[in-house]
């Protein structure tokens, strides 16, 4: 099978949902339709082989994995994900490779009505590119500057799992059922778009938690100039991690990276409203902290004092 | 340096020169405006080391070609480019490539009036993937599918001197002025970004050539349910290529790829329109052939017979 045949098997035959694609696979390039009164809203990541998952996992979560990691950066803009390219490189033809990375992509698109447009596959080391667009109404995408002093500081979830995951890969002794609950936080990110509302309405700032809160957080406190005092003991955090790791479990949650939970600031005077708002939405969400006027990360421990943290995160070189 | 200072110091430092870019790099996103009337064209290019580059090349060069392919993506849908991103895989933290890199891209950038809204840095096997989004009035965009026989098929320029450079790369009796010619045609496509508003006006079809004329045009043909006769004595053929391979010329010029000239179709009766127009605008094409309601790519030789021409480009794999 050459490589028109291939993409023609593969990913042209992913039928497209939406009515706003005026030009799918297939062409120099795709067409969509963007409604006036909406911002366009782009982003891209890359997970290469050995670096951001391992070549021998699953390319059904390979697939779902580098797609749902774009959807969480739609979702911390509060843009709703809309169309993506993918831009496959391999290392070889293997079609049941192929045939388990299609199925897991596009079970993706379904689920968030996502449509596959465009893209390229080419030879080489195993990597995947996607580039996703979103729309958000005009002047309402969340930033990461915007946080004031005062702002309390708030986590979509639980963190800690996909690094302690990461941690355990070459470990021989995890329970088996602990290590499908870690292995599945680490291969299948909760893009928090549910969020999208509340988040315009409500939030100052936001960023999904890639690299760490710690280092996350601290992109929101450069961004706006301020900086952020964390409560320990409010920083939710899986309870695998504190299982496994007792006092140092917060230091993973802090630095650990791969949750994309969302990291977001609220105005003290709009919490009570953005709090009940959550509630009748059946959302949850944990206040860890408030921002400063003074730059930097300080950490509160559970007997009152306060240390400064260095934003600790995945650093790729 | 770590990742992010890196992505700072090269990336971000580049200006934002167009008013309808409302977010550039820097958040989980970009954000652009789409003006009411336009379609939003998108298109992905990966080029990886090895493959579709050597290492050992400036990354000037790497940095212009991996922006010009895409550029020549939406010269051939007829619609203006205006912004990428830009993820790059890199083995390894090198500055001075990097300067050089970004240096290359954006000059590219600034000669096209597109600028780098976003992307990602990561680290593996140096890699370049390249995500473009132009702008097409609503309903102009040219496609493959459209030609109708008849239609006469154009080419934007010589062909064939990029493929003779891939071939003569490990040949060491060239001619030094030459080798500097054919590797200028091989680092430095022309994206035909000029031909816009007259394809849109005539033009039924259009690709752009990467992957050698004959698969390129048999690429239209497939869309758009037709066949292709085209004339050997008419297709322009770059000196060199004529110089070195002689009888084969026409060969490498069918098959070769890299050319990123466009081939296009225009309908018979408005040929000498188009003709006219291209003068007025000092633009050059070339008639090669004409389409066919028979399937297929036929050749018609110097000597009046014709034979049936099995379309072979680049397969990947």
């Amino acid at each position: 099978m050459d490589e028109f045949s291939l993409i023609n098997h593969f990913f042209k035959s992913i039928p497209i949902k939406r009515k706003d694609v005026l030009l799918g696979i297939g062409d120099d390039a795709a067409s969509v339709h963007v409604p006036t009164g909406m911002e366009l809203i782009i982003s891209t990541d890359t997970l290469v082989s050995g670096v951001h998952f391992l070549p021998e996992w699953n390319a059904f979560d390979i697939a779902q994995k580098s797609l749902l990691v774009n959807i969480s950066d739609m979702a911390a803009m509060a843009a709703i994900p809309c169309w993506v390219t993918l831009a496959l490189t391999l290392p070889n033809l293997d079609e049941q490779w192929l045939d388990s990375f299609s199925k897991g992509f596009n079970e993706v698109l379904n689920q968030y009505n996502i449509d596959l447009i465009g893209g390229d596959t080419t030879h080489g080391p195993l990597s995947i590119t996607v580039t996703i667009l979103g729309l958000a109404p005009k002047g309402q995408k969340i930033q990461r500057r915007g946080a004031k002093p005062g702002d309390i500081i708030m986590v979509t979830g639980d963190l800690g799992a996909p690094a302690l995951a990461v941690k355990f890969l070459e470990k021989k002794d995890i329970d088996s059922s602990h290590r499908s609950v870690l292995m599945d936080k680490l291969l299948h990110p909760k893009p928090r778009t549910e969020f999208c509302s509340l988040l315009r309405t409500y939030a100052t700032s936001a960023i999904d938690i890639s690299d760490g809160l710690s280092a996350d957080l601290s992109h929101i406190c450069e961004a706006s100039h301020v900086g952020a005092l964390l409560e320990e003991e409010k920083i939710l955090i899986h309870p695998l991690v504190t299982h496994y790791l007792q006092k140092d479990a917060v230091d993973l949650a802090l630095s650990g990276g791969d949750d994309y939970e969302i990291c977001y600031t609220i105005p003290k005077k709009h919490l009570d409203d953005f709090l009940k708002e959550l509630k009748i939405q059946n959302l949850e969400s944990y206040p860890i902290g408030v921002i400063q006027e003074d730059t930097g990360i300080r950490l509160k421990k559970a007997d009152g004092s306060s240390v400064e943290y260095k934003p600790k995160g995945y650093v790729h070189f």
